[in-house]
């Protein structure tokens, strides 16, 4: 009866700290400086809040020449940022791609698809006006711990 | 006692099952096809996480003729993905509206205000450069199940 | 033994009720009146989700005059939105901020930094096609009770 009790006790404890939800700010080297206002992500709890990728070449700190190589940036880049956070790609929910040039659709879903198997996060995908360092894509999303 | 004891037993086990937030991928029929990469929602235990909706035409695979028109079947396709995640368009909580013509502010807002009943979503309305398929409107969000 | 077992039924009790999770549509008196149809943010249990922000100056119903006058009001609205919420500025977790003009990223940077204390939340700063009643900025987010 006495191990019963401490049972629920310890498991009640452990639920009752898993929605206290530790937050923990994420930032990454960057190749433009790391003075920016920004985290490149916050997790809570089991869930990953990643602020906007680009897919910025870490040499020249330009965006990748050719759409497929700034979409494999800035793929890497979301990849690198679950990776400091504990989670994979296969944790992200819900993804919002800002992309300056619709006419790459095709060459963006076919790197993209490469990141993940089987099932895919929700996604929207927007033609944005422009975007920061002249890049072709902006990847942001909302990850939760499987 | 024993009674008291279950009670508890089950009651910290619901909890935990909860918290462990069962994650279901809800992918719809489309008018383009469903090969490419992405849900049109994930589910994580009480919240969903949805992807754009854009308001094409079933039949002609176009955005609807007038302004008022695609409102209405993008908004039609944003309740068919919560009612196959099991929500009402009551559960939604923020609202992300990607609008490529911002002239017609007002048209949309009197379609979409037919969708609610009495309290609103958080919602940005932000003017895209354009989007996909030469659509209007692009209409993303969260829910959390009531 | 009793005093234990009530404080379980106590513990259990308190964190099914968190998990139960309530909502508050907060909406904020809107220098273009309150008749539009979103509320300027929903809480749900810990989580605000914020909708798009705008930097109107109350007496004009016009963008602020500068940059940094805009940047300011449009911070300004958020801070009120997370008050009226019971939160602050450091409980942001992500913030998407859609610009009608990047060449203005350093003054809104400049503006933006002054809004947090040490640790700041993701962010994805977007190049929008336009912005309603003519602004530079609209800034939404999520912000998580610490």
């Amino acid at each position: 009866m006495t191990r019963l009790l401490l049972t629920l006790v310890f498991t009640c404890a452990l639920t009752l700290a898993a929605s206290a939800a530790q937050r923990q700010h994420i930032v990454l080297p960057r190749p433009t400086g790391n003075t920016l206002p920004f985290s490149d992500a916050v997790r809570v709890g089991d869930t990953l809040y990643l602020g906007g990728n680009i897919g910025l070449n870490p040499a020249t700190r330009k965006p990748g020449a050719t759409p497929e190589a700034e979409a494999r940036l800035v793929m890497e880049s979301v990849k690198r940022t679950l990776d400091a956070a504990g989670m994979t790609m296969d944790d992200l929910v819900q993804i919002q791609v800002f992309c300056s040039d619709l006419s790459t659709y095709d060459t963006f879903n076919g790197v993209y698809r490469t990141y993940f198997h089987e099932k895919f996060p929700a996604r929207a995908f927007v033609g944005a006006g422009s975007l920061l360092f002249g890049a072709r894509y902006e990847v942001m999303g909302i990850a939760v711990k499987k």
